[in-house]
């Protein structure tokens, strides 16, 4: 029997795009769950059928039989849901920042506000398949990661784990986002009229993907510059490292690295050297894709890393970690 | 009597912001220096009176009585132009690289060419006015910056010389440019379906608006990281500059530092402690705005420096070293 | 003494575009008008004076000695600051459309709300001055034209005055306009996501902005069909108008009926046949453009008309009426 | 055995968008055959396999036992492989306008050039599926149609058949399509700087689109009026056609018009009243979206129609005509 799967925040960006994603899919069945009032306004296209909705009570997530809920909703709606999601007998993967940061104080820290769910803090794996590839399956409660860290951490982990990186000097990472990473409701720094034509940075050095960065990679925050900067288009992250390698000589060295550590992993691509992913090489892709560069006279060193936000930074990784929790191929959906 | 000054390349995108700018300029005439054939499409609007132009000739030059030649063409043009704009007896503001290094053989480096005017590159002033204020007024021919290094040496500089950056970190400049940048000629690079939508870094370590940098800030090349990228907008240049800061206990200290050094300077714009530039702030204008941050836990420190690229990284600034050529107030025509 | 001016409503776009003019108007000293309660996010830029604000209040205008008040403001606190502002001895410039129609009722049926002030709406003058330069300088009350009406007539009066439409085929209007038209507040209609990459049609055939056309040009309801469409972009308003000409041999025949009408008006500009108006030729300025296409064989004909929605079409010619008022020159701070 | 099919002018956007597509066809292989040299730029992304290539020759096409090529070329250069292409046994979809006009002549007077091959073109078939079903499957050779065409065909001969247009007033039909549509090569009217932030009209009246409007919907010249726009967007084609409708009484009959005509078709999508397509409702899709307005006082009748131009404007309607041509189900790969 077909496994169903439901979403919670299906009109968000990332909601759409897990529905999206979903109807390509080709082992779950999905059903909308309505969490706020819509106004009811009708269908624009003739005759077309409507989506499958039922409320989103855990009374009818577990009379539907639903077996995994996607939570495309804000943290504090995901510390609400998440316990009556998993109550009713269905997993849950959190597209929040509810459940990324391993501990209460940490959270409260970098999100303003006291995390209400300990317990299931604790619980839930982080579902960054590269580096968390275990930890997923059995999981009932997946946290799915940030846009900004699932760019930063591939880049990242595997040079400070292959012990390349001169720490001293620290790594900077300069990260920059298209305008759906900051959602769908209307505001005035989202306003066509603001973001057209223009770029600015934010969160210098405190944005609260930060932390999410230093837990998987492994740096501690003195080790670390971060700063978002918003481009005026729609989709996608690029993200550009810098750091100074140790014991490199030269481009194909640091490549090597990134090969071993990602072989077989089938959605990270790297580039030859001399060449580097652009946005439209990874738009509506589950694909990160890594280009390098690297001065061997100074050991300057440069990383790009590129994805869709909305897809390996959202929807289409929470879909790669649906996959690893249902036993269903990895890929599965996302090719 | 009002001084008459040229330019050359006036249907390029810098060429055609200095007739813009000259046409509110209350001191200059301008005429137009044909340098090569154009295609002679008729006049768009009607009765509209066709704008004043010569061959671009030493001879015209001389017999028009040209002041000053702006070049706002290509660095091998403006090498075989300059001599022959001298000699008409001209001074000339050159727009290229073709003046901006100190000696031909770092030119040959970067530039992948041989220099052909060695002796009028050592005669050459660099035109920073904020840095070269004393050289330019007597200067012959002035290399006016280029884009890039006129947004990072602005933010660069001024810490450099305060001695608060730890220089064993280096500085990381990572650097984001709209198209006009890359000229008016068409190239699949600036063509609009593959620059909508998509962003991307490029001359990664080896741009060669780097060795200007160093030459101004005082860096040496292995303490300095520069990365260009492409933004899909149409004007404007905006950095962000990564150090470790030595001595500072916060950002109002890093403020001040550059307080100090731009006291009276009409052309930068300094923000309030959380507040940083963006792209429009500065659009149209000849100014440089700078924000910073500062983490006073480890001393990481982040500045952020906007310019128009047009303007205060191109044909702005070559006015303004015009005024200072000529003997006009600095800010005439570009407030 | 210079005569004073004030702006309610300076944080809209029309409003910042009013005071981005008034900067460089040479005859007038303008100060801003608080109407509502704003945020208190302090100045980005260090050191910057803050502008001349005032409470708006019939006291404050009195006292201040305020000469004339721009309304930038929605049409229903257009029809409560204008009685206020009058009452307080400055006349009024209303960018609204609350004083554009002729009677109560045909507001009513197109605002789709009662008109609250019907004495002054019937002593409101109209302000095209191409078209009512007469009637705009002894005004205490002038309607600023919308920014579709203002493309639209000025393109369509000429050809219905000078008996050249095939008015059985009626006029089509086909208009674009960029999104700053729709105002600042934020909404999910000019959310970046929403716009950027995308187009549609609005308000067909019933848009508010009709009855304006139909009382300038003199046509009937039944003769005119309009469509409104909003492009991915700032500023800037297209509109493409077809009709079937009776008694001209050709473009040229066409272009004469313009350059008859339009003799020494400062802020027409007519295009050569076989050229068209972009939105380039006109952002930033207070022209309108002008282009035509006539099929001699059949009398098909196509006239092009492009403005800048937030200068021509909202605060230049907010301006214009300005400087008839008060008795300036017309292109007064508008060249 | 799968049969083999083949693309010449693959790096161009319509040739890049049948490759993506053939990609999720189930029932074809696809070869490219290089037509001209490219340049040799190695692969970006490591190890990745390259494409299948041949040379474009008939005898590559006879050994390789191609079923069906895909001219994504210029018209001059399809008029000069469709003959070899079809004697090396192969069946052709051309997306050219090479073989879309009946006569030789027609196509002279709106290509401005002979036409090289007036027996092929007696031959061909013209490749709207909506309206031409029953030629498609037995062509040799197939004219796709052009991406303006099949909107404005799809919009207006449903209304033209049913005889409810009041044809003495004639059609308007105002086009406008994103930057793809100009094709790959570099040129200054696609250049990023020139199309951002614009919008202009051009081949007012005369786009030589306009004779395949004719042909199919079965207006005369002089009943249609046509003017193509520039979008500054990547991909898609909106068109409002306006036209007197007879013998409807409201927008809903004029939808029964459409929804008699369109029963069953895959590809088409009808809007409730009040409801109408935007671009993104078509992006990457071979939907063609359809809503209508009309003013039951004064028959005025507004139709917006939209599709992609890369799908249902080229690749997608190519790879529908191919399915009617190999006799597999007409919506293969494209749903």
């Amino acid at each position: 029997m077909t496994p169903k799967v439901a979403i919670v925040g299906y009109r968000g960006y990332s909601g759409v795009e897990l529905v999206r994603l979903l109807e390509r899919h080709s082992r779950v069945e999905h059903v909308l769950l309505d969490h706020r009032e819509d106004s009811g306004a009708g269908p624009a296209i003739r005759h077309q059928k409507p989506p499958h909705r039922l409320p989103c009570s855990p009374e009818a997530v577990k009379a539907e039989g639903i077996a995994l809920v996607f939570l495309a909703t804000p943290p504090e709606v995901s510390m609400e849901l998440a316990p009556a999601m998993l109550g009713a007998g269905a997993r849950v993967v959190d597209l929040s920042g509810a459940f990324r940061l391993r501990t209460p104080e940490n959270y409260a820290a970098w999100y303003k506000e006291p995390h209400t769910q300990p317990a299931l803090l604790a619980e839930a794996a982080y579902g960054l398949p590269e580096f968390c590839r275990e930890s997923i399956p059995p999981a009932r409660l997946v946290a799915n990661p940030g846009c900004y860290p699932t760019a930063a951490n591939l880049a990242i982990r595997p040079i400070v784990e292959a012990g390349v990186v001169d720490r001293a000097a620290g790594i900077v990472c300069d990260a920059k986002s298209g305008v759906s990473g900051a959602g769908r409701k209307p505001s005035l720094k989202t306003s066509f009229c603001e973001v057209a034509d223009n770029f600015n940075a934010y969160s210098i050095l405190r944005h609260r993907h930060v932390p999410e960065v230093l837990q998987v990679s492994g740096l501690a925050e003195c080790e670390f510059s971060f700063t978002a900067h918003l481009l005026p288009l729609d989709r996608g992250i690029l993200e550009t490292v810098y750091f100074r390698a140790k014991g490199l000589a030269g481009a194909e060295d640091l490549l090597a690295v990134y090969e071993r550590r990602y072989a077989g992993e089938p959605f990270l691509r790297l580039y030859n050297p001399g060449h580097f992913p652009n946005l439209r090489s990874v738009a509506r892709t589950n694909f990160c894709d890594i280009g390098v560069a690297l001065d061997s006279k100074t050991g300057r060193a440069v990383v790009v890393s590129a994805i869709d936000n909305l897809v390996k930074g959202a929807a289409g990784q929470a879909i790669q970690n649906m996959n690893l929790m249902l036993g269903f191929p990895e890929t599965e959906g996302l090719l």
